[in-house]
């Protein structure tokens, strides 16, 4: 008997290769091209930095106020963490303490199967269709709780409101959790369901890493009805009471305020998608619909792990997954203008060797 | 069969009062009464707020390096978190996996037993003997991990270095965390054990809260050997990859870095504590020989929480535990001479009616 023998065995999650390289078209971790709302930036010149001496409040309220306002919920219906990451680890032990095998897609974010083997959550996964859409079908199968992101990572595709309420209704016994990382960019929020009586049991999950350009400071959040929230809450509070931290908390008001700022990057961001994807689609790659900021693309006649490579070599920063399925496509994050040209030009300047 | 059977059943941890009143003397939280490192706030000043569109290292090298250079050990013994909550949770999930009861003292820091029921972790409390000081004799029964204090909390009483050692001694088969979070106000760090070949059990864990100013920015540590570290960052990065943030990274080095500062905050707080001690034995108090940043009195003629509730009337916040063998017992964070003046003229008031 050693201390050994109690250390947790279990094989790490490697996060995505963040290069230190300077100079590099950064294109791999789907990071908001823009900066944060001036508005935000404002607030974290104006803050009191000798008041980081205190604790943050606990609840964060005056947060989760100006998040139930954008969406029209109440503020007892908004959850805080540490980055969407550290929400959905939370819902995953709050939730999902049944024996039958929680439900997401086999093609999917990749921290689902990381966050059942770490809580000891059977799951089971359920292919997408050849055009790499979700079944909602499959969904009617008795679950302990179902998971989809809206829209789906790493494909890019958004499901609209119609597809939602199928799987809402067809999963009244489990609790749905919607993880929208991705949705201010093309799909309309799940949020609107949360107000109802019917759909007690979902939960939205959001983050302020993509359509917010704010990754650097880690705040999720998650929308749901009363019993579900005051769950997570409990979780939460048995695990770590202060988990947003006092400049989070200012710049991420500001930022939820400043909706002018919000709308026009956002907006940016779908056109150059549009441009990007129609010109892909042009030198003969598939690209999935996007409603992401990042698109998902393949092309028969070339190797897109060798793409990918290239690439790399050009200082142009893509993400390959060596998967199942997916090991000839590529996810290429919607930059500015000009990134997105230097992509496009090295890409063709590969096609064309 | 409902979504709610499913739901985790958990008795939510309730955090320490933060009032929202202002002009209080707020001595209820063991906050540091003095603002961060003026390196600090210029390291905030200096952020180039833009680049938070990117996510932080997941890493935190440089972090990590300013807090090893301190403790005089490699970077690869040291782990940072959201807070040392977070900290301590991914240790007990990473540590204590094991059929055997964990040891620790009846009274001591409220959140142990908190996560052993989240993680189903079994445990053992060992009462603290009639002067209030861990028996290390207790922690030579057979145990499936030992957590203690250093200074323990509230009672504020610090251990030796050859106490410590002793704890090691006589667990040889489990891991051992030291819970540092007041360590420097007055013990030496266990961390100089963690080079010893003969220690690797042994978990140093610290935070930013206390000693550092910055319980608003949410940055925790540990120091272990390099075999504890890594199993620690392989639960981590199956929980939540970016835990620490970019601002806090930049904030924390410059607190590191800036000795002087550290050392003369420190060192009057501990004048301060001293001061504070003296004059209420003067009143008829006991008060405990405090290594922290707060004291833990009684009197004999007077209910604690009548006088804690006389403060608060007077805008004092201190804090009462009802809880067995400490209800009639206060503990009071050291704040400025200002502020403990203030808290000694209400005491002395209060047993002078």
């Amino acid at each position: 008997m050693s201390w050994k023998d109690n250390l947790r065995k279990i094989e790490p999650y490697v996060p995505g290769e963040q290069s230190k390289e300077k100079d590099i078209v950064k294109l791999n971790a789907n990071e908001n091209p823009y900066p944060p709302s001036p508005k935000a930036i404002q607030a974290l010149k104006d803050f009191n930095a000798e008041s980081l001496r205190l604790y943050p409040p606990a609840d964060a309220t005056p947060l989760k106020k100006a998040i139930a306002d954008y969406y029209g919920v109440g503020v007892n219906n908004v959850f805080l963490g540490n980055g969407s990451d550290d929400v959905l680890a939370l819902a995953f032990q709050a939730f999902f303490n049944g024996d039958k095998p929680i439900a997401y897609p086999d093609i999917t974010y990749s921290f689902y199967p990381v966050w059942c083997r770490l809580f000891g959550i059977p799951y089971k996964t359920y292919p997408l269709d050849e055009n790499f859409r979700i079944n909602p079908e499959d969904y009617r199968e008795e679950n302990g709780g179902v998971v989809l992101p809206n829209p789906n990572a790493p494909t890019s595709i958004g499901e609209d409101t119609e597809f939602i309420q199928k799987i809402l209704d067809y999963n009244r016994d489990s609790v749905v959790i919607i993880d929208e990382a991705y949705a201010d960019f093309g799909v309309q929020s799940a949020a609107l369901f949360v107000d109802s009586d019917s759909y007690q049991n979902l939960l939205v999950t959001g983050t302020f890493s993509k359509s917010r350009s704010l990754a650097g400071l880690r705040i999720g959040f998650a929308i749901g009805s009363k019993a579900l929230i005051s769950v997570l809450e409990a979780v939460k509070n048995s695990y770590n009471s202060y988990t947003v931290d006092s400049l989070s908390i200012a710049m991420g008001i500001a930022s939820f305020e400043d909706r002018d700022y919000f709308t026009a990057t956002v907006d940016k961001i779908i056109a150059t998608r549009e441009r990007m994807t129609a010109r892909l689609r042009e030198l003969g790659f598939t690209v999935l619909d996007s409603s992401a900021n990042f698109i998902f693309a393949t092309h028969n006649d070339y190797s897109m792990k060798e793409l990918f490579e290239y690439l790399k070599t050009e200082k142009v920063f893509i993400r390959y997954f060596n998967l199942p399925r997916i090991d000839n496509y590529i996810r290429v994050t919607v930059g500015t203008d000009e990134e997105v040209d230097i992509f496009l030009k090295e890409t063709e300047a590969y096609i064309r060797r």
